[in-house]
């Protein structure tokens, strides 16, 4: 892991200002957010946070807005962009399922199974080995430290990621995204706490397919969380029950 | 109302000594709990604490501990027997349906809509006015005042309490009990701000049911929280969050 930029982000309404790291990591760009308090002899724990494939630079502002709220909070973020998104090399398997996506919605066509698995299942195949080197050099930090949240991003790849990295301590899983029916299986593999979002009147996301996988986890301790509007509609009450649910699992 | 007696509640852990005071309201009984804080100046908003009808006495343990939880909170609460529960005078038409709802159940049968109907649209028809008349007494007392909130116990009370008094600024509403599909049509007249809790695995409701209400719910702001477990095994998580949901809207 190579850091390519560093800048203090300061907050008049956070006393905790942040450092904002970008790196990259062999071809892949990441950003690491650290909250002013980490150190080696107080490390912050780290949440990774995911996003939907639509590269880092358009989802910063979200992910900054993300990053600053889990810094007052105490924990450490970071980011690492998906395959085939950004400035990455795209990859035209992908291309073509998302062409085909659209097409089928724009068609008013239910989205068949070939298609999702198109989709999703390779970008998990890729992303979350990428997710876990990324976590490697990201522990071997002096001010990064205990146990490691996920949040968010595509579904798929938070269930993979927490079924198969040990060091995910807790996962805040948004039902935002389709999800393959072999995913189905690893869900009910899980073990670790899950705290699961779902907007009831999502555009992008079959609530009963949602309900249906949120059952599905195997996890002992799993909570749901809906609310009104659609995808991009979180309110803010939800984010910070997520915050709560973090600070309870991995302080 | 006339109070019939009154003790203070010490409580180590809480600064928030707790007052509380049984009363009357003809031959309705009734428990009043006011924090220290609350005064004629500083008058504590108030939460009515719903509850199954299995009698106050049964149910004191648990509602004397969410008085307190919400007395830390600033919160007043307050709560009454229900119609033919407690030391009330029974109420044989209720009685049989709780009986036909066991033999029912005890046979492994569906329970048909009669037998909801007859268990719940009575209760709540009696009910209601006394939640009502409590509340006109309760906020002629100069220590509480400001917005209601009405908590738990039978669901289509609450509902029907929020639908009709004005007064009711905000309601948690537990997803635990039997709901008569004539109630569906008030719970889309609702309008007040909604965060219903819903046991996953809670034996004696239908989730189906369950989420199919959430859905009827008018209300712009609704938010369900699921969480894992039978009837009575709701996490203490789940509680803070309704806390913070009174906070949020009666404050």
């Amino acid at each position: 892991m190579h850091f390519t930029s560093e800048q203090r982000l300061d907050d008049a309404l956070l006393e905790n200002n942040l450092l904002e790291r970008e790196f990259t990591l062999g071809d892949i760009p990441g950003i690491l957010w650290t909250p002013a308090s980490a150190s080696a002899s107080a490390p912050a724990p780290l949440i990774l946070l995911g996003h939907p494939p639509l590269g880092l630079r358009k989802m910063y502002p979200r992910l900054v807005d993300r990053a600053r709220s889990a810094a007052a909070d105490g924990f450490a973020t970071a980011t690492i962009e998906l395959p085939g998104s950004g400035e990455r090399p795209r990859l035209p398997a992908l291309d073509q399922a998302r062409a085909d996506l659209r097409r089928a919605m724009e068609a008013g066509e239910a989205v068949g199974d070939d298609i999702i698995d198109a989709l999703v299942l390779p970008l998990v195949d890729k992303a979350v080995p990428e997710w876990r080197a990324a976590l490697d050099s990201l522990l071997s930090l002096p001010e990064i430290g205990g146990p490691v949240g996920y949040s968010g991003g595509v579904m798929s790849i938070g269930i993979r990621l927490a079924l198969v990295e040990p060091r995910i301590a807790a996962a805040v899983l948004f039902a935002g995204s389709l999800v393959p029916r072999a995913m189905f299986e690893e869900a009910r593999q899980l073990t670790v706490p899950l705290h699961v979002l779902l907007q009831w009147d999502d555009e992008g996301n079959e609530r009963h397919a949602a309900l249906e996988l949120f059952d599905a986890f195997g996890s002992e301790e799993k909570t749901l969380h809906a609310n009104m509007g659609g995808h991009t509609g979180v309110p803010r009450f939800a984010g910070d029950a997520a915050a709560q649910f973090f600070t309870r699992h991995l302080k």
